[in-house]
């Protein structure tokens, strides 16, 4: 039986977006695991205690989606930083989640960089390799998500600690694999329905297929979904209930 | 005739919700007057700079407004300043925003405080004489708008800084005129009828119904809508057509 | 033989004051604990990084020293929050720093709240209790540092969470016990010596010298030295010196 | 009569740290003009206040020091951002700070970037560019000052915006006439008097020595001396004396 891990981003709203937080609670039943902001591109103390107790009622995996320190950009600008920097403010968001996971007795399953961090990180394997140390370094059971064969994949496997290959439904893929960079005409896919044929054909054929037509092979081992569109919810339910139709499982592994 | 201005807060997004600054220009077309935050409680440069254009585009009067360095919770924790810090941090603000209006041979109309930042001087007078102070130290063409009835109204008219008094359509009101704290039931009007049932009698009547049904007196210059809801451009549009059919001119004067 | 404990606030230069952390580290020595921000009122990941494993290479125990999210005041500014909320920030913010312990095989010994957390949470046991019962969620084992007489001490004690009860070398004290306040003339006492003497009278006879020249009995636990003045060094040495001619132990506990 | 432009960036302390507030004043009388910070990599609304009535007491030129966003890293990290958003940072900072002087009746004379936008600026057209529209759409009046040599400068003549060419007291030269990283070693100087004959034979001889012992032509029109260093006072005091024995005046112009 086919088995796949759905995510999404969230806590990543501000105190004024009251009613984003019952969006993100409301997305919870949906998926299986979620990666929660953690106070640097975005997030705050109390809306992390929210949705840690929001997710682990409702027996999500929890992860850490750790970013620069740049609301004013949320996290996608491009930040220079020795090794040792990204080092630290990985240590430094990891445990100030998992904190609220501690006291209610739970731990954090994954991480995964945002923004600009996930995508600078992809490409180099410096960067790389300061984060998959970071992370081994805090807790050697966590697991690593990055971009479906990028350098955060292979840094992680080269210190033996365990990753998930992630795919994103509403994004198109270049020939080589890699993600249409956002800032291309094409880069997000409108149409509803092409992204759940693009999350079925890789998930049950290994492939996607690439801006030029070509199918290339992709490993997709977690599903990125958008929590902040104005459709996200029925897209999720959408997404949900076509899997399951499918014979596929929907859970974090 | 009779005239009302139609005000709201805007551009306290992030960089995230692109499409919320969408929402804030959709908006524009129903009202008279916007203040935009100045980047401590909420606000970026690049959003300033984007939305003082739209609304220079749409005619409107421009103001600023400031708030508390508290992004964590959205400007609406009370901070315990000295007045002379209370001053700075208006000046700070009023200048940074104006210089985008500065740059486009425009000036602000009026200066709007936010969040706890007005809550608090509605009350204190020290905290009101300060925001005054600052606002006409800067520039004294400058129009004060705050909580109708309140210590900020009057602060401004004992230094002969002009002023508009604000009332609110989604909140109700206390018998003495104050707004029923956001904490106590039935503080918001959840009912969009109700909401506008109010805006028309302090305009035309000039009283409010407060919450223990007794009609209390009200100055009414400008009202203030708000932008974030899931119903804020419909119920916007509402107000805005009921308005002009009841012959009363929405302006910013 | 007695005993006491010399704390210090530590990490709360920024990234410029590069010859900060040299002064803390030369500092660390004189110490026999230290209390690290933690990223909101001062502080960053890799300051707070790079302190941790020169505490941890001197044998120093390490504590938090979480605060206010306002580095504009310097986490010295009152901001009034829900208890919820400032429960939440105190895990955060142990959580953050407990990491870059937690990296070494190490772990936190105590927390002593910053500026306002501090001083407010000394007078308003609903904040006491807030800080309290945090820091216990977090790890039952910690201590609480915190003004000597205060209400964070006996929050403390009423969970049955460990505490230390904090004297000043430098600060002046009322008749009642309390500190004078810093905006006080006389507030700090200024004379190396008289703070010299200040400290032995704490620590021998367990009484302190009030304003009105009262004796007047008092906890004393741990001495906080401060390590930002132009003669914090040589008064550090000086205290240690004059502590290990009186046959007076310096150590944590 | 050769003269000559001493200028500090100053502001750039924290709450914390009163007693910089007073170094920072204590230098004053040997500069002709100061650069303060504006908010954003350092500084603050009270800070700003404080020093712009500081130095217009002293009768200095007082300019902004606009960073990066950036706290964490004191505006020394490269921060990828497109020109627009670039423009909207300087608007930004300049507004805030003049807001300072315009209550005074004064102006802003002068911009230095600060940190990573001076020295990415310096290497990359499309940035410098973007600086020096915004400096220019602001107040055409205002000067331009960058590292003398540089692309900002180059960018500055290019729409006719004045500009002065900065030298560094402290710093080492390349042959090409590039600052030597600071990476490298030898890329400070640390005596006192090779710093004052390096700042001597800029002045009076147009040239300097770089790294391999070449002399290269420079132009300096302003010498940035450095406010934060332990010997910052008494080697500011020595410049200032050993210019006027050489007949050099020391003026902003």
């Amino acid at each position: 039986m086919l088995t796949i891990d759905i995510n999404c981003d969230m806590g990543e709203s501000t105190a004024l977006w009251d009613y984003r937080i019952e969006k993100d609670i409301a997305l919870l039943r949906y998926l299986s695991s979620v990666n929660l902001a953690c106070g640097f591109h975005a997030g705050d103390a109390h809306t992390m205690h929210t949705l840690v107790e929001a997710a682990l009622t409702a027996g999500l995996a929890i992860g850490a989606h750790p970013g620069f320190a740049d609301r004013e950009n949320f996290g996608r600008s491009n930040i220079v930083l020795p090794p040792e920097k990204i080092y630290d403010i990985i240590i430094y968001q990891l445990g100030a989640l998992d904190a609220f996971l501690k006291i209610h007795g739970a731990r954090l399953r994954h991480v995964k960089p945002h923004g600009a961090l996930y995508n600078m990180a992809a490409k180099d394997r410096v960067m790389a390799d300061a984060i998959c140390r970071a992370v081994k370094d805090y807790d050697d059971r966590l697991l690593l998500v990055g971009l479906s064969g990028s350098k955060l994949i292979s840094a992680a496997q080269a210190i033996e600690l365990q990753s998930r290959s992630e795919v994103f439904a509403d994004r198109s893929y270049a020939p080589d694999g890699s993600l249409t960079p956002r800032s291309s005409p094409g880069a997000l896919i409108a149409s509803e329905e092409a992204s759940l044929q693009q999350v079925l054909q890789m998930i049950q054929q290994g492939t996607v297929t690439a801006t030029n037509g070509q199918q290339v092979p992709i490993i997709a081992e977690t599903v990125c979904l958008h929590g902040d569109g104005e459709h996200a919810l029925p897209f999720a339910q959408r997404i949900y209930n076509t899997l399951k139709q499918q014979g596929i499982e929907t859970r974090p592994d």
